[in-house]
Formats: C-alpha cells, sequence, structure tokens
C-alpha cells in the first residue's frame, strides 16, 4: 500500500510564485516566517505525514473506533500516533505564542495542514476541531479560562471540541434546547443531548474541553438567546490536575459511510444532575463566538477537501502508472500503462488541475487572514477581511465538492480494483464525502456568499476580485503566446459570466432573494472556478517568466502551463454554462408543487 | 426505513407518451403486449420490488455475501426472495417462449427491470447476468446445449456468469491467457483464474452455469484467438439431474464499496486436473458472442443507474418532507421542511429531472430494440439497430455517471444524517459507484461511441437523432408558449453545440484518434444530455397538448412541464461546455510528461 507523499515542490511553487512571502515575513510576529523556515518545516512535516500520519490511515478505516460502555477507543496505533504529533510541536504550529504556541503564518501553517489531512484526514479532522476552542477561548475566554485550558490545548495534552449540533438542531442552531442553569459558585449545570461530536469521546487524552452552546433560563427565543459554556470532561483542580468525572456521557458513537477513525459522538449532559460549565464571554453571544470558530473550521474544512484531492490523486497517478492494459492508441502492438490512454490522462488532469487550483486559492486566502491579522495599515487590514469572508464559503463549498468529484474520479481510474476496499481508492471518496456536509453544508455556504457575502456590500468584494482576474487576463495576452492567449480568452469569457451573475445577484437578492438563493449553489461553483482560474492564469504567467528566462526546472515550469491549459479548456468552460443556470427563470424550482415531488 | 416504491405513474407516462405502444404490440411475437398488459404487470412488479426486494436490500448491504471454505452464503432472507421471485416467474419475462419465458417486449421488461434495480440492485444484477448466459447459449449455442441449460437457467432454477476478466486482463480481453484442452470426447479441460465474477459462488441454486473465454492449444494471440465455453458448477446427467461436481473452486470473495449482497467471486478453474466445458459456437469467436451478451448486459447495467437513481431520489425527497429545519425565506417564522428551501428544491429537481431523461431515453432505446429484432420491414429494422448500437454506449455510460452525482446528492440532501450509514442515502452511492465500472467502464464506452458508433458511419446515425431533435424543436415553438419556447431554446443550442462535435469527431478520428479520445468522456455525456433534452422535450410537448385538451391529472402534466424546464437550465446548458472541452486543443493531454504527473 503507497503512502502519501507531501506535494513539496507543488507548495513550494505556490508559495514563491503566488504569494508575496516577503510582505508576509514583514508583518509584526511573522519575521521569522521565511522561505528557508518554510521549506524546514514542510520537509519535515512531509516526512510525519508519509512516516507516521498516513500508515495509521488504513486501520483508521478498517477498525475504526470502537465504543464501549461509554468510553470510546481509537484504532491501534492512534495514541501512539497523537502523541508524537503533538511531541513533535506539530499541534501548537499556528497557534498564538502566549499560550506556547508557534505562532505560524496561516500561509505555512495552511499548507501543512493539507499535508495532515492529505495524510490521514480522520486524524487531523481531532486537531482542527481542538484548534478551534483554542480561538474561542482565546478570543472570548476569561483569563482564568485562559490559564486553565489554553495551555494544554496548544500542547495537545488535552482536545477540544465544539457542540452545536442537536437532534433537531442541524443547520438550523435558532432551534438549540440545551439548557444552562447558573448555579451560586458562578457556574452552570448543562444538561441536554449534542450529536454529530466530533471526538467528542476518544482514549487519547486524558480530559476533552467541551465548547457547548445552550440556554440560561429566560434567553430568547431563536439564536439570540444561545451562550457559549466551556464543560471539560474531568473539573480541573486549582493546581492543574484533574479532579472529578463531569456528568457528561458518551452514549454512543455513529456508524459512518467513512473517516471512521474520527469517533463522532453523541453526548449526554447532565444525566445526572447537569454537567459543570462556565459561560464563555457574555450571556447570549454564543452564536457569535462561535462563528468565529466556525469560519476558521470552514476554511480547515475546505483544506480537507484538497488533501483529499491530492492523496486521491497520487493514489490513481501510481496506478495508472502501475497497471498495464492494451496498447497505446496510433502505436504498436507494445503493451502500455494505461497512463498512456487519453481518457485516463484527461481524468489524471482533471484531478490534478482542480487540486492545484484549490491549492493554490487556499493560500491566496491564507496570505490574506495573515494581512488581516496582522498588517499595520488598516485599509489593508480591512480589505484583506473582506476578500478573506468572501472566499471562506467558496474554499469550504468548491473545494469539498470538488473533493467528491476527484476521489469519485480516483476510483474510476482504478476499474474495477477502485471498488474493492482492499486498494484504498474508494476510502477517499468515502472519508471527502462528509466534506461538503460539516460545518455547514454547501447550501449553507452557498446562502452565505450570496447574500451576506456579495448582496450585502452591492457586490463590492467580488468585484475587486474580478478586476484583478481582468488584470491576469491583460498580462496573460502580453506577450502574444498561444497557450497564454488561449487561458486569457477562457478566463474572460468565465469572468464575464459571472459578472453577469454578480449584476443579477445584487439587484436581485432584495426582491427576489429565493430566485438568487435556487441559484446560489451554482453561483459558488462559478466563484471557485474563477478564482482557480485567476490563480492557475497567475502560475502560468510565473512559470512562463522563469521559462523565458531560463531558470527553474523546464520540465516541472512546462507542466505548470499545460495544467492551466487543461483547466480553462475543461473546468472554466462550465461557468458559462452554471451562468444561464444562475440567470435562468427559476419558477420551476418554486413552482413545482411539493406533492409532486 | 423506508421502503422503494415503483414509480408506476411516470413509466405509464412515459410508455404512453413516448413510445408507440401499438406499434410494438403489432410486431410478431408481441402481439400480447396491450397498455392493459403492461399496466396489470407493472402493479404486480411494483408490489413484488417493494415487498420482496427492497426489504432483502439493507441485510445485504449489512450483512452481505460470506465466503468459507469455497462455499458462499447470501444474506438472511435472500435465498427465499430468490425462490420467490422464480416462482412469480419473473425470471422469465423476457425470456423466449420457447425455452418457457414469456417474451415480453423490452420496452416493458426494461421498466421492471428498473425496479428490481430500485429495489435491489445487488440482487437483480445477478438475475441480469443470468439472462446473458441465456442469451449467449440461445444465440450461439448447440441443440444439446440449449436442452440441457436453457430451461433450468429461464425458470431460475440455476443461474448463469460470464467469465471474462483476469488479473491481468480487465478492459483488456485480448490478454486473456484461461486456457482450454480438447479431450477424446469432444469436451474441454478448462484451466485458469477468473476474477470479477459476479455472483459466481452462491447458495441460490443448486447448480450454476459459468460461460467462460479460454483459449485452445495454438489460439492466435490477442481477442481472435479466445473461444467461449459453458462449464457448469455441477455436471449434468443425461437425464437433467446434477452429477460431479466439477473442478471450479471459488478462492474468495472481494471486500468491495457497495453491492455488499452481490458476491463477487474469485474463482479458480482446474485446480485439479481442469474443469470439464463445452466449447459454445466456433472457435476462436468468444469474443464475439461475449461482446453479444456484454451489449444487453451495458444496457442492463443502464437500467441499474435509472432505478439507483429513483431509489435515492424516493428517499431524500421523502426526508425532505420529513426533516424540519429553518424557516421560509421571505415567509414568516414558522419552521417549515427543508423541501420548502430553494437550494434543496434544486437538488430534489437535478435527481428528478435527471432521472426522468434517463429513464425515457432508457425505454425509447428498449422500444427499438424491439422493432430492430421483430419488425417485418428490413429497413426498420436495420435503422433501430443503428439507433440501438448508437445509444447502447449513452444508457450504459451517461446513465452510471448521473447515478453517481445523483446518490451523491441524495446523501447530501439529507446533511448530517445522509454520512450515517443507518439512513441508507449512503448506500445507494456505494452501490451507484460500481455501475460506471462494470461491463466496461464510462472511457471504453466513450471509446465504442465515438469510434464504432459515430466516426466509422461518418456520423450517420447520430444526425438521424439530431434530425429528430430540430422536429421536436419545431414543434416547441409552435404553441407559442413561453415555457416550451424557452425549452425549445436550450435545446436548438445544445444541439448545435452537439453537431459541431460530431463534425469534429468525423473529420478527426482517421487522423488523430488520440485526440479524439481525449474529449470522448465528455462527448459521450454530450449525447446522454441532449437525448435527454429530447425525450424530455417530447414529454412536455405531450403533456401540454394534454393540458390543452383538458385531459388526465393536471398536477401531474404540470409537473412534467416543470421538470423539463428545469432539465434544460440546469444540465443541457452544460452541453456547449462540453463542446468547448471537445473541440479544444487537446495537446496539453497528450503533451503532459509521464513524469510529471
Amino acid at each position: 500500500m503507497s503512502e502519501y507523499s507531501a506535494p513539496l515542490k507543488d507548495m513550494q511553487f505556490v508559495l514563491q510564485n503566488l504569494v508575496d512571502m516577503k510582505e508576509i515575513s514583514s508583518l509584526p510576529g511573522f519575521e521569522d516566517a521565511s522561505e528557508d523556515l518554510a521549506g524546514a518545516i514542510f520537509e519535515e512535516a512531509g516526512k510525519f505525514a508519509a512516516g507516521v500520519l498516513s500508515p495509521l490511515n488504513v486501520i483508521g478505516d478498517r477498525q475504526g473506533a470502537t465504543w464501549k460502555d461509554g468510553e470510546v477507543s481509537t484504532a491501534p496505533g492512534w495514541k501512539s500516533g497523537y502523541e508524537q504529533f503533538c511531541a513533535g510541536g506539530w499541534h501548537a504550529l499556528s497557534c498564538s505564542p502566549e499560550f506556547g504556541g508557534q505562532g505560524l503564518p496561516r500561509v505555512l501553517s495552511s499548507l501543512v495542514e493539507e499535508m495532515w489531512n492529505g495524510a490521514n484526514v480522520a486524524f487531523s479532522v481531532g486537531i482542527m476541531l481542538t484548534r478551534g476552542a483554542i480561538e474561542a477561548l482565546e478570543l472570548c475566554g476569561s483569563d482564568a479560562q485562559k490559564s486553565t485550558y489554553l495551555p494544554k490545548l496548544v500542547s495537545g495534552e488535552w482536545t477540544g471540541t465544539m457542540n452545536l449540533t442537536e437532534p433537531q438542531a442541524g443547520s438550523d442552531l435558532s432551534a438549540v434546547r440545551a439548557k444552562a442553569t447558573p448555579q451560586p459558585d458562578g457556574s452552570f449545570k448543562v444538561e441536554g443531548q449534542k450529536i454529530f461530536i466530533t471526538y467528542g469521546e476518544h482514549d487519547l487524552t486524558p480530559n476533552i474541553i467541551h465548547l457547548v452552546l445552550a440556554r440560561t433560563p429566560g434567553a430568547p427565543d431563536g439564536v439570540k438567546g444561545i451562550s457559549l459554556f466551556v464543560v471539560p470532561k474531568f473539573l480541573v483542580n486549582e493546581d492543574g490536575s484533574l479532579g472529578a468525572r463531569n456528568d457528561v456521557r458518551c452514549v454512543s458513537i455513529e456508524h459512518k459511510l467513512g473517516i471512521h477513525g474520527s469517533p463522532t459522538a453523541v453526548l449526554a449532559f447532565g444525566d445526572s444532575g447537569g454537567a459543570t460549565g462556565w459561560m464563555v464571554g457574555e450571556e447570549n453571544r454564543g452564536l457569535e463566538y462561535m462563528f468565529i470558530m466556525m469560519n476558521a473550521a470552514r476554511y480547515s474544512v475546505g483544506l480537507e477537501g484538497v488533501g483529499l484531492c491530492e492523496r486521491s490523486y497520487q493514489r490513481a497517478r501510481d496506478y495508472a502508472r502501475d497497471r498495464v492494459q492494451g496498447v497505446e492508441m496510433g502505436g504498436d502492438r507494445h503493451k502500455v500503462s494505461i497512463i498512456r490512454h487519453p481518457d485516463v490522462r484527461r481524468m489524471l488532469l482533471q484531478m490534478r488541475s482542480r487540486t492545484e487550483a484549490l491549492r493554490a486559492v487556499a493560500t491566496v486566502v491564507a496570505a490574506a487572514m495573515d494581512k488581516a491579522h496582522a498588517h499595520p495599515d488598516e485599509a489593508t487590514r480591512r480589505q484583506s477581511q473582506e476578500f478573506v469572508n468572501l472566499m471562506i464559503p467558496v474554499v469550504k463549498g468548491w473545494s469539498t465538492e470538488s473533493a467528491v468529484d476527484v476521489t469519485s474520479l480516483g476510483v474510476q481510474i482504478h476499474g474495477g480494483m477502485g471498488y474493492v476496499e482492499e486498494t484504498g481508492a474508494a476510502q477517499h471518496l468515502r472519508d471527502a464525502r462528509i466534506t461538503p456536509i460539516y460545518e455547514g453544508t454547501t447550501g449553507i455556504q452557498a446562502g452565505d456568499l450570496v447574500g451576506r457575502k456579495i448582496a450585502r456590500d452591492g457586490g463590492a468584494a467580488i468585484r475587486r476580485v474580478l478586476n484583478e482576474v481582468a488584470t491576469v487576463v491583460a498580462k496573460l495576452r502580453a506577450p502574444d503566446d498561444e497557450l497564454l492567449s488561449a487561458v486569457a480568452t477562457r478566463l474572460e469569457s468565465a469572468s464575464i459570466a459571472l459578472d453577469r451573475s454578480v449584476q443579477f445577484v445584487v439587484n436581485t437578492y432584495e426582491r427576489n432573494a429565493k430566485s438568487v438563493a435556487a441559484g446560489s449553489v451554482p453561483m459558488l461553483e462559478m466563484v471557485g472556478m474563477v478564482a482557480g482560474g485567476w490563480q492557475l492564469g497567475r502560475a502560468c504567467l510565473a512559470a512562463h517568466k522563469l521559462l523565458k528566462n531560463g531558470s527553474g526546472d523546464v520540465d516541472f515550469l512546462r507542466s505548470k502551463l499545460l495544467t492551466t491549459r487543461f483547466y480553462v479548456d475543461h473546468v472554466l468552460t462550465k461557468v458559462p454554462a452554471l451562468a444561464e443556470a444562475v440567470l435562468s427563470d427559476t419558477s420551476a424550482i418554486a413552482d413545482f408543487q411539493d406533492d409532486q415531488f
């Protein structure tokens, strides 16, 4: 069974050509983030991903996490893998130095995170949620909460969870019913059932810190009456040692299509009188706080999509190289590897070009996060944040929908062998299928995109992107190169189609939100595809320039030109089609009678 | 857990409006095939599918088939279900009356077959392969072979298999190595290993009749040296009773992503000296015979796609009706079922409109099979057969690729619940994922389409389809109805794009087959989408006419108009995009260096 191999060369290409690393490392707090440091970290992270996390992936899938009498055991070897992960300091990579983190810029940690996802997404999703809990406590926790929980969460000695969903409250958090009753000592008794809690119970660490949405007595109905509570599995004594077991119990774990290594828990809070918790931040602002974590988590789930695409691509490519079947078209009677067959090459290039586009977009967004966080200029911070806000639903929705398609192609390239579980290709599809669902379905992301991110500012943020695309189109036209010009033409057509759709959204949302909503997912796909074309267009320009200067690896750089060429012909061409759907009369969707479905 | 419900009303609509049932029942041998008979059969088949096959589907998935010491047990209840299936005469539905079949026209049996697939595809795939064996023996078997095997295969007392694949010979059957050595008594000793043999071993029947591809001594290399053999699991005595156990052994069964109820066997022939077999038809014509079965099987796998789409749609629709979450856009604060949310409606209409399009196309192709088989006029027979030949790779490739998309949407509509296996939505995706692979991958279908079905006759057969589309476009324009006109415009754009692509294929195939092959799958998708638009366009015309005449169920007929409207806006709009990919410079696919993948 082949192991994951971090695509270091591709990652470096993105960092060197699509991101201004000089600018990032000039930001306060990121002074150490040089290209050399990035290289060293990537090298070590790649080794860890390939050597430790990837070999745990199969056993995680086959044996999965198991539940017995309220206790959950992770798959054999996972505890040791987790300990090595923490011992290597990987857990703290992008956390704040104040609590023991390394404070690496997001642009670097995002690529490392892609590696964890590529090697073992069922493992890395637990890390990701702990980071979410860390961010929430950093941002909204009291000093006491910070000092109690943060150092041990940052080191990985404990893990964290996000407890939002209840049986009747999935996408609609206004329906949350869990109760939190204040106690004389300032704590709360938390009661209620939470479902779909990732790593809600496990044996990796001695304690688990649950962040829980619940309602205080008399809180307003709906989302305005939800508060956030920290509820540790074991209470923590003043000296930091573990005290009594809290009244939270894992009732069961789910039997899922994929990510079997990741325990998805049903948690009962307060079956024996109430779990002891403490309010985080202010009363009734829980949803707001959760959304801060949620945005980070959504971006991270996008990276899961990227990692899964890369992993599935690598496996399919290796199989296509090894598997001898048939003869070359127009060649002699010699049997060849299937990588020589045009349709297999088409599928590999679909996988590869989309993966590169997803990675490039996610990395550029991560760079904007760093600028939004640390740039000295307020206007730059604000514009960077607006770009991040615009792109988070796109990175989430488009990367994960792509991951389903790409991993499905990975199965297809294997033929019958892809359907046999031992091959490993099918696991990637099974694992990928959750990503367009959790942390907000694609429909939720698309609603966020068209409503809050496009209509609300009258299309200002997305038009700035379209202007940048126009600049790239002009640059692609300048050298009078056949391939670059072809890329320019496709990119321009796509951005015109997107522009028309943006206009439609902006003009229509106020008076007919339903009609916009009916096309919101196609809209999200368009934005993703155009953003991918924008970044691959920039990659193409960079490769062209390096080739002209005679610097760099010629074959590698030429492959970048060809990946872009393929992408604009086979992916970007879909943008005008999606615009037709967005702009079409949506009365069929509105008028179809419910009872005729 | 909800059970499958046969979409009788939709099926009747197709039969009454898209197929000339009067013509079919005027064909020799099909005189009894009235609309009334169809109605009665559909009703009973629907009951059997819902009442017997559907309840066996979940246990088939959970417990699957199990292997022990060379014996395979099907899941609990499956043997009884199979016996009821045979006792009901369902096995013999479309078989020739000469051997005990009912000789129903394909246009009716195909819709019944869709029901079996919708209810339990892991069950029905075994039936389908037995029918393949029946067809091969009917067509090429000796009288003795026919009388020995056919009555018991037709009744279902025994089942049949197709043994093509070997570890080194999947899509490329020229690499088949199994040996068949002639014996003095006219029989052959068959030796070799076959893999991926659907229902290659099981406990449903006392005997299994294997049809096996193997090479005789001194046979030419490649596909011209393959012969077909019949190798029963138990030899058959002259009186029809079972004799000695033959030298064929089930070494193992595969652990697959889906269709767990269907045992996929590795079979070893001749480990103890040679399995006794008899040649079917003439020496070295085995591949030709297999392709006759294969074409029937490919069409049938297309029907698996249709059945899976329908099943997945039903489950998603029922969930969307039941699941209350959020409030209606622009409505009051009342919580509503998610079927009210525009994006959920969009997904349901994607599922529904594609399912209806697939069913309509498959049924029209089945009607052409009947005419090709039984029409008294030779020219009609020939043209019908040419249409069938053109469409088989499309029905196979497009229905199955659609099934993967549609069942994936089925999971998505369920949100987090879709990822939990108990819900059942994920099983449909897992089951569907084999369909674009077995009986020839989509790449193989697409190669067949562009090479043998389009380029070889200079595009004649597909241009006849395009002419029919033009007629429908003209009819849609005539009534000056807004919806019909919109459908006409979309259908015309799509058919123009397809026409350009056909021209490209015809002009290019001879001199640059690779360049055509690089776009062959997009080409197949285009043909499928346009064929779907053609049939839904006809459905739209029929519904419009019935509504105008004031006959029929108004709400139902209006839903047909809206389904078509949705399809042309959200599916057919992709055709011009696919044409761009087909017509694009494919040098990126050809020139990408193998070592840069």
